[in-house]
């Protein structure tokens, strides 16, 4: 009864403070990306009309939706992903913003699917779209970007891989065979290695095409289009060419998308995405009646198949760690030695953190020993011991157990932050 | 149509650019603050089984929930507020953390009311609690960090206040007054501002009380509880106490607080609230029945008044506009005066990024007065001009229009870093 009542509903997550600081991490590298290429954030609701996703998506998603009557009879939906809540946005603020659009959004979505390993109801979408520029330079900045988040994340080379198309090159290989319903033949594309040989063949029978034909047009690089190659130009020139392969059976399951299209692939495990985006220039246009008609790129990455190639990855987890290790809960402790203190303690604390300086302390009489256990458990690097003979105080690096005198006439918060910025620096005499 | 459909559900708002920074720069403070303070963030899920809620409250925010059934038939809710989950999961993993715990938590909730003024359908909500220490120090630690919540914000002594009360006060005048109900009799003391005199007599009168006597006990200082007196002396130890006042109308109206209760006023518009907390040591047992009984306190501020209150208070607007002018869209806008250059361009703005600058340009090509109109509007500090005369480069400053020659032995990174640093500092030779 008690387990029952503490568990999250299925495949929520609580982030307890570790969880929540890989969280922080995540958002932070995401952010700091963003930022470097010139992206602005922005933020949608969390709740929208249901109308919005029915009239984007059409497909798989609405069988997954989150999907509800509000107390005034309203048909809302729980966001499944964020692209339809920008095109909204954008369409009724775009004479607000000058063109070309780079935005950027990090927050939750929820799709009721079955939780497993890398998928859960509730995860978080890292967002960020280029609109009102068609040419293939807003592709390659957007996939330039993709490739830093991964860099930035740790990765290296060797450890992923952009894999991008266009379904021009595909949409030229339904002009030739005569292939008259693009739209019902690059599904098959889509899911090319996920079906059965025989599968495939039957599928693409109607359409007067052999499995050996697409074959043939998937392995030759010179079905690469124009735009692809102008991507890999315009990355060659920012020393970013070696990260991205011309994979032409990457066409994107939705529907909406128009042009170029990639997914950053784990080359570990060969067959995962960790992200993916592409070209969708018409879908403003849909959801706005025409009256919104910008061209737009724009690529996503979820948290958690993030999060667990980079707890797979040497390189990426030490990064992580190592950007814990620089963000603790606290970095001072301190320790009242001598509870007649309390009040002077409590006005160096008060002093410290108007400074700047994170700092714990035992709200109630401890005994020191205790106090010091809690100042190793709180991953403060010092211990500012108070005691008897304030004004003179200690100060002691935890990791080291080396200690330090502060002399009444010390500027105890210069001393400190000294300290902070200098780790393995002298002790102050 | 169109408008419409553009438009956000009724209480949920878009944040383009300009809000998202706004609610950026509160996330800002809050995390800083809080981190000060040691506090540690946690995140909960947005969607939670109703009971859990259900059984918290059972007064007016069950009428107001955004509650429905989900495809597995689970009765489920969008979280009105953040306490009830953090029982939750303290309840879960309690065993896995020293006590006390100092947990902060920055995230959307949902209440379905009137949308107005300061009052939406999806708002943000900061709560930091403070859980497994019963003494008054916690409570004063708590409203420490409320306090300098808003002198980070920018508010000073006389913009607002903390009026704070106990209800251990009312528990006492109810036995010497023999009321056997406080939890009835409370409410009315929450009220009694909002009330006619009339209508106060008469609720009190079932009581045997007269609004004479409550008043009278209202307006003797002596009334104060222990844990005030406590509360008030340590926060006169921080150099806090002249933001303190006691004011025993305040008793909050959750049925669930046990302790110190109190709010954060706006003291320009006298009735207006812009935060509050409180104790509620029986919270967790309730929810846990009994298997985690521990005592708390927390806080919690809403992001829609704060907004309105620091708009309103010159104080606060400059220290909101003063981050947001540190924090622009990007650094150095790149301008390609010749076409010819542009792979070169792009070779500089990789190095530049990857150097943690944030660079925009042009992604497709335009005339330089163009491109110097968009460098304008990115709110960029500088713009680099790459053009015919490369690898020498011009740098521009777009608040004074002067400029300097960077020439081809120059470090680019070193020198943009320095005029970074240094934002009036002299121009490199």
């Amino acid at each position: 009864m008690a387990d029952k009542q503490f568990q999250s509903l299925p495949g929520f997550r609580d982030f307890t403070p570790r969880d929540c600081a890989v969280r922080n991490y995540l958002f932070s590298v995401w952010r700091d990306v963003a930022h470097r290429y010139g992206f602005s954030e922005y933020e949608a609701p969390i709740v929208e009309s249901t109308d919005l996703y029915l009239k984007k998506s059409g497909g798989e998603l609405t069988t997954q939706l989150f999907r509800f009557e509000d107390q005034g009879g309203r048909d809302i939906t729980l966001r499944p992903e964020l692209t339809a809540s920008l095109a909204r946005i954008v369409g009724a603020n775009q004479r607000d913003f000058p063109k070309p659009l780079k935005w950027f959004e990090i927050g939750p979505c929820f799709r009721y699917e079955k939780p497993q390993k890398g998928r859960g109801r509730e995860f978080i979408q890292f967002n960020a779209d280029i609109l009102g520029e068609g040419s293939a330079s807003a592709d390659a900045e957007l996939i330039a970007m993709a490739i830093d988040t991964m860099l930035s994340l740790g990765f290296r080379e060797g450890d992923f891989v952009i894999r991008a198309s266009d379904r021009e090159s595909w949409l030229f290989f339904c002009e030739t065979h005569q292939i008259s319903d693009p739209a019902a033949f690059l599904p098959i594309i889509d899911r090319l290695e996920k079906l059965k040989p025989e599968a495939v063949d039957a599928q693409l029978e109607p359409f007067g095409v052999t499995r050996k034909q697409v074959d043939a047009f998937i392995n030759d690089p010179e079905n690469a289009s124009p735009a692809f190659r102008e991507i890999q130009n315009n990355l060659e020139a920012r020393g970013l060419g070696k990260y991205l392969e011309l994979d032409l059976t990457i066409v994107r399951g939705l529907a909406y998308y128009t042009g170029a299209v990639f997914e950053i692939f784990d080359t570990h495990k060969s067959m995962r995405a960790v992200a993916g985006g592409g070209r969708y220039d018409g879908l403003l246009s849909t959801l706005s009646n025409g009256s919104a008609d910008l061209p737009a790129t724009g690529f996503a990455m979820g948290d958690m198949v993030i999060r667990n190639f980079i707890e797979e990855t040497p390189n990426a987890l030490l990064e992580m760690e190592a950007w814990m290790a620089r963000n603790p809960a606290c970095d001072v402790y301190v320790v009242i030695a001598d509870e007649s203190k309390r009040n002077e303690a409590l006005g160096i604390i008060a002093k410290l953190r108007t400074a700047g300086i994170s700092v714990d302390f035992g709200m109630s009489q401890l005994n020191v020993g205790k106090q010091f256990k809690k100042a190793q458990q709180s991953g403060a690097r010092f211990a500012l011991v108070i005691g008897a003979e304030y004004p003179e105080m200690q100060l002691k690096i935890l990791s080291s157990r080396t200690e330090a005198t502060i002399h009444p006439n010390t500027d105890i918060v210069e001393a400190i932050q000294d300290h902070l910025n200098s780790p393995d620096g002298p002790l102050i005499a």
